[in-house]
């Protein structure tokens, strides 16, 4: 028997393997957000998208393609990092978003972290999504060294960003605070400050 | 039939009920260090402990209760926060110290915090654990603030010790980036930097 996908127009964007990866990956999202990796199976899945079992074995195969896949699939999203004019204005925009998407409940960002403590194909894919989203990212710090607002032109763009960023996780998905409505333009701030006392300067690092 | 454990000679400190307890709890790190939470049992805790099986459900009752526990006696060592003279050596010392735990293989400190992302109870064991770990290191604030380190009295202990330790967390636990030897030290002047132009003043707080 051919497997129907398999026809050349099944595979036109937006044909028929399009529609079912996009109904099987939004009841990943719907599973994920509901019951955690752990809720997650081939199964579910399959009822929930209103998809043969079948088919989801054969082009995910386990939880782990399924969860590759749904990481992927965020990455696919034409995000934008925010433009607001200044670097603390941008730092604080991305803030505020890296904040609600951890703070949101049920939390997809969330449910992928835990995830990936668990399987190394889906931490290998959200480590992909990581690195690439920080990379978009640095065009923040391109336009503020335009802006002259950085002390140096050689400003380690991704120190920064972490810098930036990583209290919001620590705060939210670690240390489990109450959102502090406060913390974005906060550590945006802090790292506006070091920046601007060569905390990131690049040369430092060569003369370390 | 009355449990040998309950008897009072056996509840002295150093007595048999503390000397289980450091057996079991031993064995949940190891277990926990083997195989992460999801290899927990109760039925192995007690093999690799050589307690009873008995014993274990009766005084911990579930994996939970193995969890809370350990991460409990973890608050029970007597931690010092390092004191190295600097605030910048301090926050330094205090990043090698967590780097080198969540680098180590296996990482007790990382199975914890993949524990908590399943279990409600673990997750409430660690976030105490935290706070109590956060608030014994004020007083290298404090101390920086009495050398006349920091520029203002009022600095937001807490706003700056999140500053300082985040980047480590999230590039080695959230982001699984190789373990950068110069981050403790990069992270922590950072920090230093940041605290120095005004970043964790409590005044600023009122003013915005």
């Amino acid at each position: 028997m051919t497997d129907p996908l398999d026809t050349p127009t099944d595979r036109r964007p937006g044909g028929r393997t399009a529609r079912v990866r996009a109904q099987v990956l939004d009841a990943v999202r719907a599973e994920l957000a509901e019951g955690g990796h752990e809720g997650l199976t081939m199964e579910g899945v399959a009822t929930r998208a209103g998809v043969h079992r079948a088919t989801v074995y054969r082009r995910w195969r386990d939880v782990g393609g399924l969860l590759v896949d749904v990481i992927d699939a965020a990455g696919e999203i034409d995000w934008q990092p925010p433009d607001t004019g200044s670097l603390r204005g941008d730092l604080t925009a991305l803030n505020q978003e890296i904040q609600e998407s951890l703070v949101v409940q049920p939390s997809f960002a969330v449910a992928l972290m835990a995830a990936s403590f668990h399987s190394e194909q889906a931490a290998r894919a959200q480590t992909r999504l990581w690195a690439d989203r920080y990379a978009q990212c640095e065009i923040l710090v391109e336009r503020a060294i335009e802006r002259g607002e950085l002390p140096t032109r050689h400003t380690d763009a991704r120190s920064l960003l972490i810098a930036a960023t990583a209290p919001l996780y620590h705060q939210l998905v670690l240390l489990r605070a109450a959102p502090d409505p406060q913390l974005p333009a906060r550590a945006a701030e802090t790292a506006v400050l070091a920046a601007a006392a060569g905390a990131f300067s690049a040369h430092r690092e060569e003369s370390t």
